[in-house]
């Protein structure tokens, strides 16, 4: 059994790895962003390529400068050119993780998603997974989709669960057999909610094995996902109910309110970062914290 | 203004009424459901007839036995039957709440639903608002709906609204404004989600002044409902940014995921009930705690 995995614990590891990842960002200037540039290089965990506006050149010249060696800047016209800049850098092997500063988070997508010059993998759905640590929880929690997919199709729910079930194995290793909640209000399946056939389905090919080795369970709600009490008191209990590691949530105004919820209300910690492209892609939140933004980064430096 | 209201202040204005709300109650014979009668007794807030399967007569007597001349038990042969009768009580004028014991809320909701003799009004839209206090928000905050209606059309929205207004001003009088965020993950009005575009025209009837003084904005997300300085790096402030009084979510899944997420995870107490029937319709969950089925018990009876 691995130890309790944390952020701490995550930034151990990519220091030991002895490999400092790549990072190509689109628009560092704003303060939380530096603060996490300046945090990676310092402590060892990532090398930098800046792309900045001719305008905030000398900002980027600055952060660069905090650390001599460890990064370098280049300057475009445009926010939507640091994009394209910054992205071709990841598509040419000069970086492995693409980070968004402060553009808009549909500019940097426009970037991503483009079919010539682009980060997508033929193919492959685009979704967003995020990671969180619940004080009240006593491990990290995954779930997605709180930020691209509106309403997944089954084939799409089967690309998260791939996705989130490949970041934890990334960060656990494989001792620990991932447990995954299908949430949903109740505990029925029920053909007026979609979803709740396309978890059927993800439960069939989970028993075929597909997924490899992980317990899954669902439709359940958030509380019998993660709360053992509430699960027997509804007379609910598996080996998912009250200790889920990955929530699959039924749609992105679900997701999102999860998300913004834990982080208000609950004190939580969150990271996230876009899947299915060819290297990890963090598209932090204006209204992230710089810490939601270092955990963002070093999730997708322990997935490149 | 008022005061900052919360369920004991609840408790205080209908002790002060000086009318013991009478509740009628279907299968009554679980410890968290026998609490809350015990507790409205001894305090003065209501008076009860209970509504018990024949083999539960005996825990049924004893819970009324409790506080003489308070309450009446009368024996039904199935949960079925237990519901017809409560709801019977509540239409003929014998008691102004209903409430839910151990039965499924299904079973409750057939006998609530029943056109001939049922409480619904014709026309009306039967829809569940919540009521809560979360510990790191200043007040009490209302939203819906959380377990009725899965993906409100807009003249449900429209409904959902009206109710939760009513309850605002019947909870705080007439001296305060509600403000009303309409909850969504981003602030776009996208056709792609339909719920937006209801949004628009709930904004627009506003702006009419069909649902009275009370202010309204949206489509926004959780926090920036619900913190000014989330809504401030955001760009957006507006009478509503940050001080919520009503979040009026997108559907059934994402209000779930709110109200299990901050019961679970931010110590958040709840009351809920059913509105758009002749009376408040109490339908706690199997899962809630006795303090959840008194504080809805307490909203019920303030809206009786």
């Amino acid at each position: 059994m691995n130890e309790k995995l944390d952020f701490d614990a995550m930034a151990q590891r990519l220091l030991h790895s002895g490999r400092r990842r790549r990072v190509a960002v689109a628009a560092p200037e704003d303060a939380h962003t530096e603060e996490v540039i300046d945090r990676c290089m310092r402590e060892g965990i990532a090398d930098f390529v800046l792309f900045a506006r001719r305008e905030k050149a000398e900002t980027a010249e600055r952060i660069a400068g905090t650390c001599p060696g460890h990064a370098v800047t280049v300057t475009a016209d445009t926010p939507e050119e640091t994009a394209r800049m910054a992205v071709k850098a990841v598509r040419e092997g000069q970086a492995d993780v693409l980070m968004k500063g402060t553009l808009n988070t549909d500019v940097l997508l426009r970037a991503v998603l483009d079919k010539e010059n682009g980060l997508l993998i033929q193919g492959r759905t685009l979704s967003h997974i995020t990671a969180t640590q619940i004080p009240q929880y006593g491990k990290l929690l995954l779930f997605a989709d709180a930020a691209v997919i509106p309403h997944p199709d089954t084939e799409q729910f089967d690309a998260i669960l791939r996705y989130a079930l490949n970041i934890f194995r990334k960060l656990n290793g494989h001792g620990r057999t991932p447990r995954v909640a299908l949430i949903h209000c109740t505990e029925k399946t029920n053909a007026k909610f979609a979803h709740t056939l396309s978890y059927a389905e993800l439960r069939r090919r989970a028993a075929e094995g597909r997924y490899g080795r992980m317990l899954i369970d669902g439709p359940m709600d958030v509380k019998t996902a993660c709360d053992s009490e509430s699960a027997r008191i509804k007379g609910l209990t598996s080996d998912v109910t009250g200790n889920a590691d990955i929530l699959i949530f039924p749609n992105i105004e679900a997701a999102n309110t999860f998300y913004k919820t834990i982080t208000l209300f609950a004190g939580a910690t969150t990271a996230g970062m876009l899947c299915g492209a060819v290297a990890p892609v963090v598209i932090a939140s204006r209204a992230d914290s710089a810490e939601a933004k270092m955990c963002s980064m070093l999730m997708a430096c322990s997935l490149a």
